[in-house]
């Protein structure tokens, strides 16, 4: 058991009230934190995949901004001289986000969804105002918290309106209000995950929302994408720790959440999170917030296979309880966690067995009543206990997956996670489905890991990781058109060997998601990416339904068109 | 610690497979379930109010049913010749739902409200035959599930439509699927509260879900409104347990949940979970199922007063530490409970102090463990164990205060409910300001009694029950203008002596329900009712997406018009 440090480490560059990091165009991250592959990773590429230096372009050019001056002149009246931004170098920081696909195009310097013009609001009216004008003139708005969208859904469809805005809320990171007594917070959406944490710290109180994102993602994006954190066991989805929002849409601003829950008619409140600023800008967040806790213990378990340990996670779930982090990798994650390439998917696969990290934070009674609860359910279900280390060493690097993912794009080596959710009784089959469907795809030399990384009562959600010889960079064997990288429509115009390799194998396993009747998503959203599947998700009903909503709400379908929404 | 039975008592007209029980039309409940006011409740009644005989009309005219005769031959070809019916019977007993107003307009024969035929489908695709044909025909379905509904939804505008038709779910009683791996069961909507339990117990599992209504109230009904029940703390309101539904729309069908939760867009089901039957007839439900518990207890708690009682309820839900049941009545409605009224009010007000119910259900190692916890938690907090004789009590009694209110309107007396749900930081301002509206319009000798009904991490909700003197009833006094009651609109027409002394009381209470910034409705819904309150709840750009929703879903406007949507 350690003391509790009081939220997960903080980016040297990001204090509160500080101007907010950017990461680089083509990486993840804070670059003073990002390095070079660790030694054993080079190895194990060196092994698996070969190493193909494959470094990302270093000057690109991006279109130049298309948006009549008298627009710049009219918005810079609403949000001030200062934040009407043109460079460059902002401008293609506010181009896509983060998914492998949006590294490789950036990589090989396709900025062709690039936005116009970067507007930094200061506050809630201000949102208003923008909205309003883009809405009468018909200007694309790009709603920006974080920039860490792995779904496509910052790409704006230009179609034929007068340009495209990145509307960056970055400016409106306050906390607004804390109410001790029912324990809620109202935070505004530009806050990024560990400012939103260190300002309730300072309370003495904490949010516990932790994605893989995190320390880049905002209070807004949490919002507008339903995302799920890595102590979501404990603390639950973000759709679930909110109570209350304030949104700015161009019919008018809204205001939900007179309480916890009520029976007023359907859930409104559950309209807008999920709506990936296609229905309005989320301009305040009223959340559940948490004392800090006393201690925090992560464990490492061992499991004979992935089944057994997946059941044991069900029998957990099923009697409501649940630590604070649960995850089960399965034998080829554990394996490569391991640095044990070789077991992983030959004959000595599943000879290292699986890893579960369970953690506990809390109340020293209240953590210590559940340790004792959650070990006699694990243990008579066949795991071992493995003492903390391998849980501090998961917590040690809980976010540092994205920055090995540009090391290993550096190397040549095509990188890429992928999720789905589904009931417990379907699990091994999804399991298998996509497993199976991402190998035929990409063939031999491909790894496949996978770790359960969300539970429910009835059901749970598979994060896929692949690893992939890339092929080779086409800027660095001349073969690619260059001419076209600036021009091409979104998906097209550049040749690049990495990206044409995965879509494929991105369709294969959404084709196999979809055959066993999973979700499409069950953190990263829809975006542009999943909208072939949304009718798989929702039906043909439901798509009418949320195009209603869109022509209610937005008439002028200027909000993040062409994302979500078929 | 008593063994577990394995759902509550079944009325003993029920039985899985048996025709459902009918209530009468001016009554709640089981009519051999019923009985007079019991001796102790009689005296309160002459001490406190006096006793006026106050009986319902035995012989009632109903209006001709208005419905063309080719609509009824075409509706027959859809659901068979048996399932069309005009029975003036059974159109009474479909008339309206069972609010005290709606009994006080039946005791008085008021019918204007009736439907003119009573449909009753066999399965989905027959609903979506009817909804076909009326859509149409521009004919008024509303949608039936047990009939218990308080806020007025049963009540269709009937407007220039065709007819109105009572679209009776009651055929549509099939327990679907059993998934024990996922623990999840999907049950057709209209199952009463406890067939489907029983359906369930026969393999072991149970819902769990015991609203006040619980034994003639449906599934369908039980998701259409967001319903709660008594055992929220521990299983969750209803709507919560809903993974997935099927829904019968005008403009086609909706199947919702590929996972217990996702990030693909908006969560849908959280549509149509509160949509009252304006938005679709929902015709499977898919809900979280446990095992049946080995162990139920439920004991007492005494507190000094409400707001310590409160205190320890919100240090519980703050601590995710939540029995099953738990539920505190302040003083005046726990010196009732003891049947000591003298205490209620008076000067003795408080020397009762305030009864808590906490309730334990699950398996005895889960129970042990948890009333351990809790009772630390609500002892240290001030509380006083009282066993578990007040808490069998309560179990034994739990669906009886609607009996008992229609023995008090027979005595004279009106008694009505209502409930309300803010953030803890509001619940002293809520009960006060509820309090005074209501004690204000009723003046001297009414009775406020008020409970903490449900409990959330952030806040909870208050459960009043008012009971006033309630005038003299109009056709025994000979006052009523008794030629208007079949053909006035909807609540004019009928001199209703206590139903326009409640009137003003109920919007007084409102108005302080809305002053305050709390929910109109925690659990009973908007219906007609709450109607005029849903802007101050979700704002004018909620109502426009309401009605941008119901226009794309139901174009024809024939689902329960005028219900929810202003």
């Amino acid at each position: 058991m350690t003391a509790a440090s009081p939220v997960p480490p903080v980016p040297a560059s990001v204090t509160p009230g500080d101007l907010q990091p950017e990461m680089p165009p083509t990486r993840w991250g804070d670059p003073a934190a990002a390095g070079p592959l660790p030694a054993a990773t080079r190895g194990l590429v060196d092994l698996v995949f070969g190493h193909h230096d494959t470094p990302a372009r270093d000057r690109v050019d991006l279109p130049a901004p298309d948006l009549a001056p008298y627009h710049l002149v009219a918005l810079r009246g609403l949000v001030g001289e200062d934040h009407v931004l043109l460079d460059d170098d902002l401008r293609r920081r506010r181009t896509r986000g983060k998914s492998t696909p949006d590294l490789l195009r950036q990589r090989e310097g396709d900025l062709a969804d690039a936005p116009d013009v970067v507007l930094r609001p200061a506050d809630h009216d201000q949102v208003v105002a923008v909205l309003g004008y883009c809405a009468e003139h018909r200007i694309a708005v790009v709603p920006f918290g974080g920039g860490t969208c792995v779904t496509g859904g910052l790409v704006a469809e230009r179609g034929d309106l007068a340009g495209v805005v990145s509307l960056d809320l970055g400016r409106l990171r306050r906390l607004l209000a804390l109410d001790p007594v029912s324990a809620t917070a109202t935070l505004e959406p530009g806050l990024r995950g560990p400012e939103a944490e260190a300002l309730l710290a300072e309370r003495g109180m904490m949010l516990g929302h932790y994605p893989q994102s995190f320390q880049f993602a905002s209070i807004g994006g949490f919002a507008a994408t339903r995302s799920s954190g890595q102590s979501s066991a404990g603390y639950g989805r973000f759709d679930a720790m909110v109570v209350g929002l304030r949104v700015a849409t161009p019919a008018g601003e809204v205001r939900l959440g007179t309480a916890p829950a009520n029976a007023a008619g359907p859930d409104l409140r559950q309209l807008f999170l999920g709506s990936e600023g296609t229905l309005g800008v989320i301009t305040e967040v009223t959340v559940r917030v948490r004392p800090l806790p006393e201690v925090k213990v992560y464990e490492g378990w061992r499991w004979p296979d992935f089944a057994t340990g997946s059941e044991a996670m069900r029998q957990l779930a099923q009697s409501d309880l649940l630590p604070t982090v649960l995850r089960l990798s399965d034998e080829a994650e554990t394996a490569i966690n391991l640095a044990d390439p070789e077991s992983v998917g030959g004959e000595e696969a599943g000879s290292t067995g699986c890893l579960m990290i369970v953690g506990y934070e809390g109340t020293a009674a209240a953590v210590a009543a559940k340790q004792r609860a959650v070990t006699d359910v694990l243990a008579a279900a066949g795991g071992a206990q493995l003492g903390t280390e391998p849980g501090e060493s998961w917590a040690h690097g809980r976010f540092d997956a994205p920055y090995l993912r540009d090391g290993l794009l550096d190397a040549g080596v095509l990188v890429e996670t992928l999720e789905t959710a589904t009931f417990w009784s379907n699990r091994d089959r999804l399991y298998t489905a996509v497993k199976e469907a991402l190998t035929a795809e990409l063939g031999e030399g491909t790894l496949v890991l996978c770790h359960v990384s969300h539970v429910y009562p009835t059901g749970c959600s598979l994060y896929f990781t692949v690893a992939t010889p890339g092929g080779t960079a086409s800027h660095n064997t001349g073969d690619t058109d260059t001419g076209a990288h600036n021009t091409g429509a979104h998906n097209t115009g550049t040749h690049n060997a990495p990206l044409e390799r995965w879509l494929p194998a991105k369709a294969a396993a959404c084709a196999a998601i979809v055959a066993t009747g999973a979700s499409i998503t069950h953190h990263h959203a829809i975006g542009t990416d999943h909208k072939p599947y949304l009718v798989d998700e929702i039906g043909e009903v439901g798509v009418t339904a949320l195009r209603a909503l869109k022509q209610a709400l937005d008439p002028a379908g200027i909000l993040n068109p062409g994302v979500l929404i078929p």
